[in-house]
């Protein structure tokens, strides 16, 4: 399945060409989607607890799962239900907001390094360095040449990432315009929701071509064999649920962890263990 | 039901009164409980999410549960099966192991101030500066005399806890000596569970009186209005998942945290965003 979503590496990406409203390798409705991802919880929290196990004795691996997408695109609603999935005590979540000025005083990447999972951990990130060549770029908040810069710094800190052993997963959860209109009036309908609107949202939203150029230009050059850019149809949330649990799945199974031997006289233990009497 | 569970404020603790296999105020067996623990899911995430949404309006309420027990007491299991009935995202989760270097040059509470839950989150400590009256009384880890002073500074400190809008909430897994040999076997016996066992286990059970001794009191010299100490039976899994949940939903409908209004004009955000063309 991973193939159908992955961006290629080194092409140019049109995001006009992708339905949104797809459901690629998808079940086939709203109902098989639910249950096929409840379905995935079981195997999903096995992995998760053998990675943890293997930490314990020094394996170094984790995962890092990235969304990024625009305003109501799902990424918190797939945090709460992806994440959800897993033992919460495995997973280390950050959600990223505009930076604050302690963070703008360091570089770009430095709350991203402080945010990375643990050795056995499962990462996850709602919004990334991802916007400091999206939201930076198209509000001009740093000089273009600083914001072309990035994303070779972002590339060699993803192959890093790698190399020590961070499985690097990136997904646009990628909405139509009018999802994102119909999804804002909800917001706005809904006294419970009101909270979750700004009514700068507005104002980006009229910026949505080019929001959508620097997605692009930015799943362009930084999707690599190393850190994959995943394209994940987004208008129906189920099966934007369905994929991201699906791609967790095949990357973990890919890494295969084990659960560590005993480094210890299992007998011996349990023979001490059953001589011990009344406390 | 959290009364039937409270520690009294001001008295002795036997912890040798209490049956560890009791299911007080529960449901009457395995299947019930673990239904009543599942259809605590929603009311406890949508008070999470109102809590969540209030601090967004500057409200500084947060939750902390606090979980202390003898090894396997089931502090991690509860953390996953209690703590995953909320939305991972407002839940800020941190295991304490035996300190670092680093954190043995500062106060005991230095690692504990830094892993608080913010405004809006629901914080959860798997072992906390509980250990520095517990482990190190038992073990001799520090001068017998700054042990002795350490029962007020735990009190100041969540003293000020409470003010800042903190409900703290300890729970005491309270199993018996036979429930953790038999736990331990199991540890030992299933090859895939072999990992959460470490030899020096069988020598801390050698000291369960010592242990008992020092959680009694704990219990007594740190029971609070302001911050309670539970003492949950917890030989019966299902029934210490029900009791936790209980008590965090007890807890959060009394706070009864509020969606905040809308800051702006809802009427012509809702205009601005329908009159808004193509992109």
């Amino acid at each position: 399945m991973r193939e159908l979503l992955r961006v290629p590496v080194g092409e140019t990406v049109d995001l006009s060409a992708y339905d949104t409203a797809a459901t690629p390798a998808g079940p086939r409705d709203k109902a098989a989607g639910r249950a096929e991802t409840a379905r995935m919880a079981r195997p999903l929290a096995a992995l998760q607890e053998r990675l943890w196990a293997a930490s314990t004795a020094g394996d170094r691996r984790r995962v890092l799962l990235v969304l990024q997408g625009m305003d109501t695109s799902g990424k918190g609603g797939t945090v709460k239900q992806v994440t959800g999935l897993f033992n919460p005590s495995g997973c280390r979540i950050q959600a990223f907001k505009a930076p604050t000025p302690q963070e703008l005083a360091h570089s770009f990447l430095w709350r991203i390094r402080k945010a990375l999972p643990r050795p056995g951990e499962i990462g996850v990130f709602d919004r990334s360095h991802y916007e400091d060549v999206l939201i930076a770029r198209v509000r001009g908040l740093a000089p273009r040449a600083e914001i072309e810069d990035r994303y070779a710094r972002i590339n060699d800190f993803e192959r890093s990432l790698a190399e020590d052993g961070v499985t690097v997963i990136k997904c646009f959860l990628h909405i139509s315009y009018d999802t994102q209109r119909r999804r804002l009036l909800k917001r706005l309908d809904n006294p419970d929701k009101r909270w979750k609107f700004d009514p700068s949202d507005i104002d980006e939203r009229a910026r949505w071509p080019a929001y959508q150029e620097a997605y692009e230009i930015a799943l362009r050059r930084c999707a690599a064999p190393y850190a994959p850019w995943y394209l994940i149809p987004a208008d129906h949330k189920w099966y934007r649920d369905w994929a991201v649990s699906r791609l967790l799945l095949e990357h973990l199974r890919e890494l295969d962890p084990r659960y560590p031997a005993a480094d210890f006289d299992v007998e011996e233990c349990r023979a001490r263990l059953l001589k011990q009497g009344d406390p």
